[in-house]
């Protein structure tokens, strides 16, 4: 039985483990916002926030101005479909694990700019030189089949996984022998680079890939992500923000909360935080016996349970049921972020703890 | 010569009154942002702060939710691609100005979705009964046209004109006996019905039109556009917020700023300043004498000056120059919004005055 | 060794059985062509063949004016983008098999219009209930995902085989219960109605589907494809003919080919030819001991054979070496036509008899 | 009163000068494609007649292959598509005239490739460099408009005038200037070329753009145009044939008809003859005191008639009627092509004179 600082009144609203953007942003952020908001600045873009941010941004990566430009939208798909958009020729295709974000989670929002996705199947969640070269050769049949141009991966996978420096590099490798770009999602780039598996740096990451972005909606901010793109691919890249309706007039928005998330490493230190907290519920799973689906390498958890077990967690916790198992068992999934309260955490170890031991589910 | 409140300091930067997204948010807003922050709430636009706004919203158009649904978008050309992709099939074209907001300031977005543009020469900035026909009548060799299916206007105007409710009206029915839908794009729509021109409420723009929007971030939001949407065009619409990338995870951050416009008519307030400051340098211009280039029913003014003088201007205020004329005199636009200094107001007049009384531009 | 009539002249050019467009038109509808040449016709489709072609279609299927209308388009992956472009709305999907035409021989044609693929395994070629059901169930996760709205097939499908009438049935039945559109791919349907293992009639087609159309191309015409569109889906449909480039000015070239296919069955006799060149082809390999990849149904055949005697027989015939076995052995794809050449097929026979006998491979 | 070989007879059908695509092909160019109809051929332009026909196209423009690439399509739409598509990124926008081709009668298939068109007003039919770099100029607000990037013009343009090598000179050093490039629309460059106030050859249509194509269709073929790409632009251009439906499976239909067209001149003969029955006719007219309402350049007589002549001639020609003016007269459009018979051209000439002379109109 939890300890009594646990709620166990009906009317306390289930505590939220489904996804990392379910509060709002980082109170310093919000502070900063504040802080700047009466100062006038140029539009879509051209406000002196956004440039402190992107010379912030360049710093942590350690590269220069001429090395790449960096442009903020507002939203996840917004970085995935307009970044391919800008590199692809209408014929060119994408090449992404079945998986990927694109593939199944923007409601067509790559096709709908026209281009093709070839699919991939995962391995631990991630792309595979082998199934990487497989594909690029099976899709040779010009010009019957659309001609693969750009891998596209996210680090940390979608399963929470991260890649090694030698997979990046890998990838890397391959790609530029078979004349594709690399782009790297980086939705939760935080969570990764703060992943006891990492290896790799924000440099790694620009070196490695063409085109890749920063997450800043998981990481604490309240909307925006950060697209690093390599000069040989910014001319004209703002077109492609204006054209999507990613050009925001205030675009000052985004940039003070980047220069608030990338100042003091404000963006690592809530990664960490989020990863610390799934590791914990991860630990406490693994330590009762229960089966991890997925390994915990950065903030989500992927744990396989009695179905039992996962309506008497759902009375009080709410998260994703991922995949209703043939032997009756259930896959969780669950995510903290940068605001996940310990407590709740404890709360929610001590009550997979008392009815694993109770055995009643 | 200015009375010494005026800034003569050579190091002052000189005001903006170039546009109304200069500044950030009204601090109402960000206080409402503030104080939401920490909430758990349901991601994509499920939020408790969007539900409220939605509510808010229709009971200030005095419609039901049974008639309209009502989706909040991060920008302006979002707001505009999306409702018109949404309402068109492929082979289908919209009828705007040649001075519209898609036909010339959104890189191609409405092309960008498939739809070509059928461009109508304005009449004080507006679309007339006439021009409309006219069109409809030049575009009916099918299937080598395009086929006419939606009208979209802005209210306010490109150049800060509003549409009478007769005139509105009066597309109205010329669009339904046509079989085209109506759309109105309402960046400035606070500013339009707070207009002395106005004659219109919320709900005549909404029963003359089958989509419209109302734009939030140039009327004291930090960003968000709420697209009303009547129920028989609003099946799938949230598919395409997605596809766009329009569909914010923490789509409360919308939520919470129209919630904060709407609750106690900050929204109109707001606009009615904007729309005071506009008037005052208005009536200024006029009183000594210069032309104003179209009437100054909103928050824009256009007027025409010797080159001279706005060259003078331009050292203490930004503005565009919107166009040169034959006779070397400059027709310039000067934005107002709810974050006008009126205090900056009464240097720019008195400025304007003194340049023209001193006749040495 | 083959008799004495076979072609042993090296210099000889290798007879093609690559594919069933090698050839120009059959005779007899060329002559309808010089025929009908000089008369002066309404054009883009409106010329008095194409009425009566589609007339003659129209009695074929047994089905009325008011309930289908027809359309010539000048190809397959015009008919296929055409066809899909006109059902659904931009955040639309498509069921389709892996080894769909759409899927992997249209270079990207369908994404390219703006709509996802959904993939699913084929079973002997061909798409069953199961994997159709389970496809739906996980593509359910709105408006994260595109919404499947058509189920696209082939008839025959992409490795020869043929949709009973029970197969057609139950997925059309499928199709309804989860309202997806249902569209057959009739590259190849003469060759699908003529087999030995179809139960169907054209009306059964018609019956079970939304919109099909039927192959010319592969069919003993110059080119060109008729779509059949079921009245409810034919609204507007010959703009996406004209927006695509397929509306011909001179459609009655299409409409005479037509006219001429289905005058008096040449549509089918040929077809029937064609099938009987495949089985007898398929027989001599069975009958020697080498085993089918596919079932023979229609006009193609797929065997796997040792890689030199593949090399053999690629001295006196073309094909297409469909897919390298990893134990050592080839898997090949032989087509025949309207056109094929009874003679090459016997001498054909004899060669793979006589190598096979030989065992020199 | 007309002589009387002519058709008095009520039930003679009227001839009609609607267009240059009312017959089928040239009976050469059907003999043509008798001729090579048996041989077996490598598929989707591979054939050895579609290279001859490459050969002779390179010829006559006096081009090597390491200049330009040549492709053949089945539709003039086809060929703006999908030039227009190869050449632009997708926020890239194309510079026409308003009464353009792609502007006004291809159901908005530029559009539909994602792309603006950007309408000039014509000068004879024609783009002026005057109203080009006025464009320009007012196309600069970026990224708030569409980038232009390629100019389109057609020669013979819409109203059957022609550049002369001046004009198109001079445009084109325009284009090189603004890093625009150049496209021409040959669906009658035949008669173009042919015409009296032509002084280009092929070799300078070539030299000035960077893309053009030689209609087929409206020369005496069946179908299909002959794009010609310089070579910088070539690279992945049939991937859009195949993407767009214009890659035909049997791509020997095009190859034969413009080996046939240009193997000795035929493509030219047959122009020439377009233009002289175009003559004939509107030197009728001005011989009568008729006012052309557009120069008679090429194949296509343009004409203000009083409304009751005009009604007169419907009772035995077909024929456009224009523009309906405010006096009361029409402007009427008159297309001779190949296939216009002489006898039918002195009828039209008499019948117009005769009720000319009548005064009964």
């Amino acid at each position: 039985m939890p300890s009594t600082n646990l709620c166990l009144d009906e009317s306390c609203p289930p505590y939220s483990l489904m996804d990392d953007y379910s509060e709002g942003a980082h109170p310093q952020i919000l502070e900063a916002l504040l802080r700047t908001n009466s100062t006038q600045q140029v539009s879509y873009g051209g406000d002196e926030y956004s440039d402190a941010a992107r010379e912030l941004i360049r710093s942590k990566i350690n590269c220069t101005a001429s090395e790449a430009e960096i442009f903020f939208v507002p939203s996840g798909t917004s970085a995935n479909l307009i970044s391919i958009a800008s590199c692809l020729r209408p014929y060119e295709a994408v090449i992404t694990l079945e998986s990927g974000h694109i593939a199944c989670k923007e409601a067509g929002a790559i096709e709908a700019t026209g281009h093709k996705l070839i699919l991939v199947p995962p391995v631990d969640g991630k792309m595979t030189v082998t199934n990487l070269q497989k594909t690029i050769q099976q899709n040779q049949f010009y010009p019957h089949m659309a001609k693969p141009r750009l891998l596209y991966i996210s680090n940390a996978s979608e399963t929470g996984t991260v890649y090694t420096k030698r997979e990046l590099s890998n990838l890397s490798a391959c790609c530029k022998q078979s004349n594709l770009l690399l782009m790297v999602d980086g939705a939760r780039i935080g969570t990764a680079l703060c992943s006891k598996k990492n290896d790799m740096t924000l440099r790694d990451i620009f070196d490695f890939s063409d085109i890749f972005w920063i997450g800043g909606t998981k990481a604490g901010a309240l909307m925006g992500e950060a697209i690093v793109v390599k000069k040989h691919l910014a001319e004209g890249f703002v077109f492609h923000l204006k054209q999507h309706g990613a050009l925001l007039a205030k675009g000052r928005i985004m940039g003070v909360q980047f220069m608030e998330l990338f100042r003091d490493d404000l963006f690592f230190t809530l990664a960490e935080h989020a990863n610390a907290m799934a590791e914990k519920i991860s630990a406490n799973f693994e330590c009762l016996g229960h089966e991890l689906a997925a390994e915990t390498a950065t903030n989500q958890v992927f744990v396989t349970l009695p179905e039992s077990l996962v309506r008497r967690l759902q009375d009080r916790f709410r998260f994703y049921t991922w995949e209703q198992l043939d032997d009756g068992r259930v896959v969780i999934r669950i995510v903290t972020s940068w605001a996940t309260d310990e407590m709740q955490v404890d709360k929610f170890n001590a009550w997979v703890a008392h009815w694993t031991a109770a055995k009643e589910f």
